[in-house]
């Protein structure tokens, strides 16, 4: 149990299920003075909504409440509470006795002894809302620290961009080319069925020596924090599987030095020994199709009963760009967590904060 | 600071540089009376010696010593300290001022503000060798379990495997035609480079309900465990970034009852939602090719200066083999941490467990 | 930061300041399957109440809503969380310039340079209803497994407890003959101040071999436990500071063999070597005097003025019986967490979970 | 399990039994370009030797050996290992079969279903010897910060001392008078008995806002520290106990600028609300008898069995005095912690250490 934790200085803790009364996030370490505006949350929280014609039809409003830990649009130091209510949702959709294919439901069942089968309780994908909220935390001190953190769609299927051709569009697709042929492709394919993509992550203008060596290397972590979002089923960072067709030769980053240090090539994705090395990070995530589909299934239901299945209940043809935000929310809070830790690597960093204080 | 502790139930921490005094691990909160034989352990380590041609000349005997927490070949219940003495090394093989590309030399001086250069000092592959001293714990404890893990190389640059023929080779790879084709393409690349692969990892026979819902899922576990290894750039489970390809009629994993609960497919790898589905769990993970080549290269000093380096030292002209000891370590460490969790999922199961105290 | 958090199985995390919009509580780590009933709250948290004249004008209802993590009245193993608004307060009453003494106004500020000062924000003894609520869910837990936690007022200023006859009184004191001194002398002490006192605690029926070596010790995490709560200053285990005035022959506790392992004495208190040995639990925790009082005081301000303040807002004379079921719902909280943990102590019992697992 | 670790931010992990080959520590966490000299070590962990003609027989040499994570007598930043081997011991001493009263042998049989039996195994008090190594790296960090941790012998028995006039004597007791009763009174005991006493430790010159509120206040990490010390039953900050006879108004410590913020009184014991709040930190800590004396005991063997036992091996009349460095130890462990947790507590001081990062 206790798998709803995040964090070692930056502390996260979520609760919620997907049908319950309420999804919710408590921040904790999150340094005081901080400047948070409502609106701020909102319009990150917009960008998790399903806003395109090929994602589920429950439209949450997602309003939030900020129960505590800012004052005056600043942060105190103390455990920041945000919830978002439950509001539009169909519990009648959802059975209790059959186990749906590519969900959790089975799974639950065996660990737990019983579970909310009601749209798949703490194992839907409504759970990411508390991530997006405290991701949009963690981007509000990333953007002070003037690091950027971007996430975006490189591939629906077998469409993959070309170029970073930054448009605003509905997939979070940056190449313009490859956005339309992905609109095609996803109103030609069968409407009972779905499918999955790539989501890539960049983070711009971090320093150097960010990150822990050994157990906590700084990929090791983003890693986690990423295949924690429920349908990523692999991550890779810079030449990632491709370094494998690689000779050393070709794969390492040479640095030189021309007004700043430098690298030839960015192979590492930025991280090297679980570090940061200069170079931008970059990593790339895949995400499975949704497995909630119409089409008729095979499956079995709780007294061993060979069944089938069709879901019902409002689904997401594709997930992927709204698995964007998540993907980049959950960078956001690992990254911070490694920067508020990297305050205390040096001795004299140490003795110099605490002389400073009055 | 502090990333060389791993795990929640099950707590690691390990400690040494590459030519250092020892490397070390302590092992805390293994079960009490759990049998450990010293040559389980001896076993166990010999499959990360350097066994091929192809490996560094540097020959560690890594006789180790147990210091705690064994008594009578079994263990106590607390914590196990067993360290391992570093003999044959050469500091005069590495520079105090050039950072040397594709290692962490850069990254650990602009981050601590000093580091041990002698073999890259923490940074080195040496450090492993706690990783895979604890992974026998692990092995032992699940194999009791009749739990089994095995990694294997799945791909040396552009050679993988087409099937699981086991037989012992010293690439531990496990197709004996693709063995032979690596050999062969090792022995006719350039002696002054490297290269890298994939290796794979399956977990046969774990039941069903191991691991944490949302942030500590299994595989985002296994992931973070498995990336913390040093070379590894990538990690993906089941049909992984192949799913990306796939509809979701395709992907699914439909259940069936045949005398137990089945799967038809395993692209899920064996985890969904984070927990384990009943299918085996099988991933793979990208090893990049080793940093350190003797072909020159060029980088920069301490003094920002442009120079040029060529690797000293004994070196891996491939590091994968190697890797799959430790990669298959760390997956036990993670599996057996989760399974000591489980143990506290259903309120029946504690109260069973406590009334059966004497 | 982050010290909101508390356990390591069983895991609580809180939230809110004292006149902010909520104060609340997630309990992660729960085994699913524990019964719980709304009314088992509202009963428990009835206690934290300000029942007496003595205490607080604040009279909050403490209606609290469950969010998430129990679905019929049983534990999902899922996150559960706890809210209660706050509903009745008066901002008015309190000063952003001037530090009170005996609070942490002063400390708050230094520490993140700003501060909620409207009833002591985060360092209100309101926070206490959020450890109340997951005391009652640990208690729950204990007494399925017939494990009485019991605190009750031991001493008022110099009024101390002669013997345990149980009758309902609201200041939880046990003694009818001393509860009757301490009304009389709460009666005729200065209005305008406040008094102390000793809350002892004593669980029964617990069985041996609960806690954990070395640094997790039992007794250790009890004492951090409960002098985590604002107004404890001091803690002492069976025969605790008094211990120091007996030889070591007086002071051990001799076991014998009758009907079972027995003990002729408790000077331990129940716990020996931080683990369990058979005897009940018994410690005792020190109060001191609520800081708030209406005398006139000497302090400074923020621009380090000397002021004077008399403390408005609404206040508790005593606040020893209303911590009382504070102090026991953190030692019922720390012994669930450690009874969790219990159950992967030998390895004969994690084999034996496994197997029983279908 | 897992009690044997220590720390957020500086993590400490401590193995060994009494009698096996060696004692030792891991401490992660600690800051780069820390001085520390072997000598220091060697000073400090001198303290703890049993110098006293009332202290144990069994002269342990101590020689540590630094595996790790010092170069230069520096600090890498990377975990510190240092061991020490056990060299002076008699296992004959010692019975599998009887539980010795005072003593976990019982508690640790229940828990793990077995046990080093020689020495107390993990329980005994030589595992302090790893806590005074990590103490000394601690002290040394808080030397450089200017905070002055000492702890003393405050009585023995019920010889306490009356004023602070330092001279150093074997039994660490600062009041020259109080020193001489107490030999007498050691001298005069009955020899196959033991006492106990009081241990008082001050931190002087520690800045205001150090700590975390609600469950990790500074005294409740400091008790927990304290209080996993083997023979401690009882701690009390400032008035402590005492607080409960005082009214609030004059517990309450009265803030005032002269020349700087100060406090009229310090009955808080230096720490509000969990923080520091300007005064010195003061606690006391109760310590038990010893409980191996050469007295006949009744108590049970293995098979329930009422017997007899007289302690065999090498024991301390009085612990009080080797305890002093131990309780300091924790002390400043916990206080190193919790300073380098302050160095995130304020955005703008986060800011200002990422941007002076080159």
């Amino acid at each position: 149990m206790g798998g709803s934790f995040f964090g070692r200085i930056l502390k996260i803790s979520t609760f919620g299920e997907s049908h319950g009364k309420a999804i919710g996030v408590i921040i904790d370490g999150c340094p005081a003075g901080l400047k948070i505006y409502k609106r701020d949350i909102e319009k990150y929280l917009h960008r998790r909504a399903p806003i395109s014609k090929f994602s589920t039809a429950r439209h949450e409003p997602d309003k939030f409440e900020i129960l505590s830990g800012i004052m005056d649009n600043q942060t105190l130091g103390t455990p920041i509470c945000i919830i978002v209510e439950n509001k539009n949702f169909n519990a009648d959709d959802y059975s209790r006795e059959i186990f749906r294919p590519g969900h959790a439901d089975y799974c639950y069942e065996k660990k737990f002894g019983c579970r909310d089968y009601r749209g798949g309780g703490r194992a839907s994908g409504r759970e990411t809302v508390a991530r997006v909220i405290a991701g949009c935390i963690a981007q509000k001190f990333l953007t002070q620290l003037e690091i950027d953190v971007r996430a975006y769609t490189y591939s629906i299927n077998n469409i993959c961009i070309k170029k970073i051709d930054w448009h605003e569009n509905f997939l979070f697709m940056p190449d313009k080319n490859s956005f339309t042929k992905a609109v095609n492709f996803l109103e030609n394919m069968p409407a009972d069925d779905s499918v999955g993509g790539i989501v890539e992550c960049t983070v711009k203008n971090i320093k150097c020596g960010i990150g822990e060596p050994i157990f906590d290397k700084l990929d090791a972590q983003i890693a986690k924090a990423v295949m924690s979002i429920g349908a990523v089923k692999g991550i890779e960072f810079g030449s990632g599987f491709g370094s494998t067709y690689l000779f050393g030769s070709q794969n390492n980053d040479e640095y030189y030095f021309d007004d700043g240090v430098k690298k030839k090539s960015n192979n590492s994705g930025g991280i090297t020994g679980g570090i940061t090395d200069g170079g931008d990070i970059i990593f790339r995530a895949a995400i499975k199709p949704t497995p909630s589909i119409a089409k008729l299934q095979n499956t079995i239901n709780n007294t061993n009963e060979n069944v089938q299945i069709k879901t019902r209940g409002r689904h997401d043809k594709i997930i992927v760009p709204r698995a964007v935000v998540v993907i980049e929310s959950m960078t956001a809070i690992a990254l911070m967590d490694q920067i508020l830790l990297s305050c205390t690597a040096k001795f004299s960093d140490v003795k110099k904060n605490y002389f400073g204080r009055r």
